[in-house]
């Protein structure tokens, strides 16, 4: 068993990353911290009463280093940076899942704040297991890609070589609440919410730059992304729709299929996707279709499993040589 | 009072219609009917108990003609267009909810079925006042528009002009699950419709051709219109997301409002608009903005309202003469 | 046209006010204010664009007195009681939509906090239509009920002349979240609401001496009142649900529709009601049904309308002389 | 690993057999049957491509017994007995998850239907753990409980021997939606659960003689069990609300705790509980609260698990000799 640790157990997905690893079979969580502590994961979170039992620390990276090889960062951006220099320097492997990591220091900067871990910076690997593997087998810190850039970039990643020149790829994301955290505000607020849907920082939100880097890093093609995230009414799961243009009419389903058949997390389906499929699991549900030139690609993610915590754990599995899908969530909830 | 009629007094439009029309100073509702008969309103809809009072016959264009000057026809299509037949025939004018009088014969025949009433098609109005109003004044059949291209035209038609030449529109579109109708099925089932969402029919549903005429109709511009229709967790409203290359940048929400300033029944707003401000009204919120050269509209209304019932009622005041606004919902549900 | 007065008009109970009032055909709103003031109508409730325009003050009473003859006050318990007391020094009649004049003085003090208009309070009516009318009439400050008080009191009153001596009565209350108000807490957070439902302060709620003390003013009879609310995953709505003990068998329906044949806002139903056939109404809807000497009352109501802002315009109806179904909405947000 | 069969494999119930099963570490699914068959797992639920593969079978019990030492019947009441007749013959074990074992012959039969396995009625085990396991541990016909019931059960049993003589039991209990199964109907559209919420079947549910018979074959108690369930907008969940007289005041949370500190499946909650909490697990989680002899009891479950197929697993555990939290899920579906 390697033990693992967890640095920001309160909020959302530092609870779905204390199930996953207190049920993973080569994961011992040993360490779980806040930037509180002082208190129980069983109080923080009162459905794991009688189920996992274990303190929340005050989150300090020499304790981490002192017991566990490997931290999960469930923190703020800003804040989870300085957390992974300090365990980096201690020699405790790092997955992050804020998005420090994710971007080229400009991009970086120019969208979220002035980065404060330089050094590690040129190291971290982008954790989309499909497109990243073998970088991430060698990785001491993995920067777990945001759940809009999940979807999205498995969705039409495949499509890229296909694209017509110089035209533009708009996304139409449409999000569960839980994506907006804990956090209370008006907009999370259940009145503002139900019996609704609006779109909210379109084309402006920071998911988009971090969608055009890896379509570069990958392709060498730059593309306008025009990304619009919509709030929706549910809790948990994420649909994105992508359009754009290809050179020519062809296959989608097919191009889908040869990529991804043996993938284990992703399904190429034959109709629309759907986010009840996907929702408590680590799976992407694909679909796509045409219109002459037009291409309409749907994925459907859990926005806090695939798009945050069981897709960490799937780049701690690959990390630390194991299958990846060990101990990661199959069975959806369905119904 | 002018008398009126419904004919498909069953369903939720027709529920519409009724409550609208029984409220309504200026139209008496003095007929329901439904393909069966044999009750009365407040037994077909409990909630009208205490509030109306009448019988419900099975329909008969001969005894809409005795009593009706104006018919509503909340009927599926095809059966739509024998009723309006008969009653354009016997001298009662004509608001018809369905899809029967909507687009051109080829058009028509094309996606739904071969057309029964070749004689009036051609002088039938299309009931978008806001682009359509001269010629729905002098009508006596107004085709009622769809819900989707309601929304998707007001949305995007004011940006038509500048559209960049050979790029096509892609309309992600939202809607509640009342747009099903009352129908079961699978899909409607509230286990599959809850904590869900996906799209469906995705470029191939029959309001495509519908917004692609009325486009071509206004401006003369063949425009490739890639639509594509979701199911939200929601009972009622829509939502519109409208992506389009423009020739040149510009500021669109100027645009929006020169040309709707003045429209009682469209709101150019500030920032996102969402579902919940339509919802129990007839008015259509927009918002636009722009990244580049790429446009994204979003716009809402309340599907049955503005897409069905209201706007139907807005066709039947501008034909009698009314102040269009009279006696139209203009209070949301909100909260 | 009366002139009318609303201070508290930012909350959801404030909105309602504006639009009975704002379509009521013989109240003119003429003063709306908040405790900040300096906006507008349409500003604090977006929703009103196109539909009322008029100023937001900075809540004053020798402003109201001065231009107003009723005042609605959408106010906490305490703040109302302030204006209250100054309004009818002023000689402006007051509907106050708060807890401050419900009970009697050792009760309200015993519950809420100490008094600050002694004065007044003796002379409060509640404004329960059914059970208060004759004294609504000529009074110049109606207590508007609470929403859990006017739904379980419409239930139950009829059936305590037969109620079993010494026994308690049982009352598993539901309501939607509109009914926690606009403020940010943990538990009205979307996450928190959806997919959930729990029960809070059981039998500890401030509404069960409410229902108590209207029972004994009404039938001289001491009754042990356990009340348990629940928050429901819906906005709008609250079904009260008591249980009882009878003396005898007896064929509860009919003492129903004996006592309220009559009232236009009390329907008996003939199978178990539901929120959504009174949700945007007036209305409360009522069944009984009994197994042995146990009986069961179900009974519905919009907290925010019967429960409060349109229960409150019928108070005003009433005061003035009116007919009391007056601008009072009847049509259900149906579908 | 013992080999296991399901019949009844297409419903929600037979789903979360399929899913817990699939996991189990000493089951083995070997046999899943319908009553078409001729499709595989995989297509009947397609959020288990790429999880579980394996062909459904047209119904036989024979084929049963070649390949399986227990089957789980997921079938309609009625159905359900005419198979495991035929198995217990053939020597497998049986858990019955339908209503056709839980009540004693005349109970039975005044409430569903003739019963045509009068011979193994006699020797089925109520399988309710915490007062049935070690009837449960040799049994070989486990008739697994409604989910209202075990919900009730779990809250009131306790309480029983306290309970003041001659006084009735109100239940007011509240069930998501997937409950009422896959079946199409007017109750289960979309559009009548959203924002909606009613009772059914008041004081006539067939679950409440299941509640008063066990209290009797417990306690040896007479009480009458007025059971009120009620239709909520949400997919999973159950909250039961018991509501009765106790001869003293006591320590209502103490009595629970003394019972249940040791059961793996109850928890004692200090406050109201939620279904959130438990939905997704087997858990049982329980608070109460008194007013003067007043008590109140709430009690909430998955109605899918430990109101079904959780349950079921549970009691095959214990007829297996293993411990009886093997394989079950304890994970809660939070956020």
């Amino acid at each position: 068993m390697i033990p693992v640790a967890i640095i920001g157990a309160s909020g959302y997905t530092g609870l779905e990353l204390i199930k996953i690893l207190a049920a993973h079979p080569e994961f011992e969580l040993v360490y779980a911290a806040t930037s509180e502590g002082e208190t129980r994961v069983e109080q923080l979170h009162p459905s794991l009463e009688k189920v996992v039992a274990m303190p929340v620390e005050k989150a300090d990276a020499a304790a981490v280093a002192e017991v566990a090889q490997i931290a999960f960062l469930a923190l703020p951006h800003k804040t989870a940076m300085g957390f992974a220099a300090q365990l980096l320097e201690r020699g405790v492997k790092v997955v992050d899942l804020s998005a420090d990591y994710r971007l080229k220091l400009e991009a970086y900067e120019a969208h979220y704040c002035p980065h404060i871990d330089r050094e590690h910076l040129p190291e971290a690997v982008y954790g989309l297991p499909e497109f990243y593997r073998e970088a991430i087998k060698t990785s001491r810190l993995v920067a777990n890609p945001g759940c809009y850039p999940t979807a999205s970039l498995l969705g039409l990643l495949p499509f890229i070589p296909y694209i017509k020149a110089d035209t533009p790829i708009f996304i139409d994301a449409k999000s569960g609440v839980s994506g907006a955290g804990k956090k209370l505000s008006a907009t999370t607020h259940y009145v503002t919410i139900n019996e609704n849907v609006f779109a909210y920082n379109p084309i402006k939100h920071r998911h988009a730059p971090e969608i055009a880097e890896k379509i570069d890093d990958k392709f060498d093609t730059q593309v306008q992304v025009n990304f619009v995230p919509h709030l929706l009414p549910v809790t948990r799961g994420m649909l994105c729709s992508v359009y754009m243009q290809l050179e020519t009419e062809l296959d989608p389903v097919e191009i889908l299929e040869d990529l991804y058949r043996d993938e284990p997390f992703v399904r190429v389906r034959h109709r629309p996707v759907d986010i009840k499929s996907v929702a408590g699991t680590n799976f992407c549900d694909i679909y796509a279709t045409m219109n002459g030139t037009s291409l309409f690609v749907t994925s459907s993610i859990d926005n806090l499993l695939r798009g945050a915590s069981s897709q960490a754990v799937v780049n701690a599995n690959i990390i630390s040589g194991f299958d990846e899908t060990l101990g990661i969530p199959k069975y959806a909830y369905v119904p």
